[in-house]
């Protein structure tokens, strides 16, 4: 039986990570969260804080992957303007959350100076959801995340983010689980080039990549195998490491972060 | 007088990147100096080491946006797919370039064991450009970068890919450059929301962005403001620090990184 693949897509909301100021710390996390479940990441894309991009973006990759990730702009600044946008690309209307105001109202209440202001009326629009929204509440926070459809929408601070997605984790519609291993080897990867191709052929069930490295002080290439049958990706794992034993390097499990 | 905005986007091709093996590490860098060069970084996607993906990636960015950024994918191994999936993308052929053959075999013949093999087969298709390509060499590798038309085709090891885009910097022909300032205090976004607002609205020409921070050492926030006129720019950073003292924090100019 072939299953088919379940596909994923991030959208990096986000000013501060196309100025280069803030480096993402999100997708990784979730790359490998989703492969737990079973999903398979197939595109991310960084795009700035315009409403008009946010939508047709969001609307486009809602339409191509099962599952679509948002991070960022759910705080209550100004440029905080995932919400709305994701309401415009669903045609619905942003509705207050009274239980959100309740848990952000007993929040604010029970903290001090660290939270000038109380429940004002910006920190009111993260009780605001697109109708039909589920929320996603959070160990860290009173202010959840949610999801409409196949749309999930987090947090861009990565502790947040992280807390969220875990809590929805369990209940993602994966299907097969990718298996990885890993072989590193002092190679140049031009040297094994060939051999590796051939390997490639012979599994064609199972993605090889190549990654090298170096620096001042190492060198050399990890071969990393990929794919939904263990015992094919053990098996091209296995031919990897009798070609590179061939090339007069003995290879070590693993890879070079 | 208005100048136009001149826009950059970034393709980030690798499985590698999108499994969460890898972090990106080119995006920021990229930025920072398209920025220097007054060139707008718009949008960044990854991408998987699919041929189709890739070509209609480039087709499409390539007719969005001023200039285009293309890192990985251009070594040796069997999955390097980028310089052939250019080609297709442009309607070019892929040739052989024979000043970069003789580089190549120049540099396999005078290093050792470290390069096993010799310039093999695999090892000259980094030796092969779409039609029309113009090479970008680097003091690293033997092996160049190159751009076609406003498609920019560089390595994706960080060291290699900043080599590339350091040489081809000062060719870039980019608009008025952004000015950013920065300032960071122990407040809450929510508490200086409204007032934020406000300055944003006072400042449309100026770019205002809130980036919270917390962990177990840290809490507040750095407000960070962007623009093409420096004068508004600080201005603006004024408003907001005599907003963050009259809020109780005394700012201190910069970021949290």
């Amino acid at each position: 039986m072939v299953e088919r693949t379940v596909t994923a897509a991030l959208i990096i909301i986000g000013n501060e990570i196309l100025s280069g100021r803030t480096r993402d710390a999100n997708l990784a996390y979730l790359a490998a969260g989703l492969n737990e479940a079973g999903v398979r990441m197939m595109e991310a894309r960084v795009i700035p804080d315009i409403e008009a991009i946010i939508i047709a973006t969001v609307n486009e990759m809602r339409a191509r992957f099962d599952y679509v990730f948002t991070t960022g702009g759910i705080g209550p600044t100004h440029d905080d303007i995932t919400s709305p946008s994701i309401a415009k690309a669903f045609g619905v209307p942003l509705l207050r959350n009274a239980e959100v105001v309740a848990a952000l109202a007993d929040y604010y209440a029970q903290t001090g100076r660290a939270v000038q202001g109380g429940l004002n009326e910006a920190r009111l629009r993260m009780a605001d959801f697109p109708e039909g929204a589920v929320l996603v509440t959070n160990p860290l926070t009173r202010a959840p995340g949610y999801y409409i459809e196949n749309v999930y929408v987090f947090a861009g601070v990565p502790g947040i983010m992280r807390a969220m997605f875990d809590a929805v984790k369990p209940t993602l519609r994966g299907g097969r689980k990718m298996h990885s291993r890993a072989l590193t080897a002092a190679l140049s990867e031009g040297a094994m080039a060939a051999d590796l191709a051939r390997i490639q052929d012979l599994y064609p069930d199972v993605e090889i990549g190549s990654y090298p490295f170096f620096d001042q002080q190492r060198y050399g290439v990890s071969i990393v195998a990929r794919g939904f049958e263990l015992k094919r990706v053990e098996a091209a794992t296995e031919d990897v490491r009798q070609m590179m034993r061939a090339l007069g390097s003995e290879p070590v499990d693993g890879e070079v972060a």
